[in-house]
């Protein structure tokens, strides 16, 4: 068994679903492994990863929305407004999403389900690079 | 070190919890290993993993209740309806839930908690097959 | 490759967001392994885990009155109440945590990013002895 590790950086575009499934499988592939265990990492707290169906878009926008509606951008709720308005929610959206999310590996292919992606989920209204961390364990 | 890989499908009966705690564990134990980490990886996104308590059934009816307060079926909500107004709630209740868990291996069994039992959260209606990848890396 | 696992306990004083980083990262350092990922799982179904921002105090605040308003103590919400109004509640908020975090290590350190620690969200107004299970896989 043997491991790897990299950052990809992504620059993003305002708030949103960002599918990342491509990137992340041409670097899965470049590692030769046949069996294993994929994790991703963002470094970011205003910024979130999210397994999501990768068909139908408007599952993107009604998710996107509904995050929207659940941690408001209303001065009103937060004390901490250091950052803008748009700060505090997305420390919200991202805590109800993740951090974090691991993936097997099976037959040298990611083992996603046919709909599912995987989307970077950007919660600022500005356009910052963002890291994620990649790891691989297996053979 | 070594690793295994597998499938399990499950059929569900309309939304809920379903305890999988004991098929997990058997399969678990199956690949003889003391010390490991285990990763379940949910091939879906209308359906989730959660670990929840597995001692009092109002805690489970509870939690269902509270998912579908707070992603409710409200075909006004959502742009999104191909499948039917219990879809895009699903999405939802999946997206603020776990498409992936890992627990650790110690001692040759999982290191789950007394009350704690690993949950497929069904979120669609209908009763689908259900498909969840193993993956275990250890000795 | 080789691994590690171990049992870190925290006392904690009622809820809110308690950070680990530095004993996590102790025990991480302990182990000398260069590349590698952490694992922590939270043996609990009314504690959970949050990588969160770790400089603006209110951000925590903040982040503790959400959880508050999302899963409200209010029993007439609840079936469930075998230990009081707080547990319910606490069982919400912690599935829409999470029970488990992973995170690589890279170069010998954890790839956090600059802003993010590692907290301990305990949701029960009793101050509970609390146990998170570290694995850690490298080399």
């Amino acid at each position: 068994m043997r491991q790897a590790a990299d950052l990809l950086s992504f620059r993003t575009a305002g708030r949103g679903l960002y599918e990342i499934t491509r990137e992340v499988d041409a670097w899965v592939r470049r590692q030769g492994m046949q069996t294993g265990l994929l994790t991703l990492f963002c470094r970011h707290t205003s910024a979130s990863l999210l397994i999501q169906e990768n068909a139908a878009p408007e599952v993107r926008t009604d998710i996107e929305a509904f995050f929207e509606r659940l941690a408001p951008e209303d001065p009103a709720l937060y004390a901490h407004d250091d950052e803008g308005p748009d700060d505090m929610p997305a420390h919200l959206r991202a805590a109800l999403t993740n951090t974090q999310l691991s993936i097997p590996l099976i037959g040298g292919r990611l083992a996603l389900g046919t709909w599912q992606g995987v989307y970077l989920f950007e919660h600022r209204r500005s356009t910052p690079q963002r890291e994620i961390v990649l790891h691989l364990v297996g053979e």
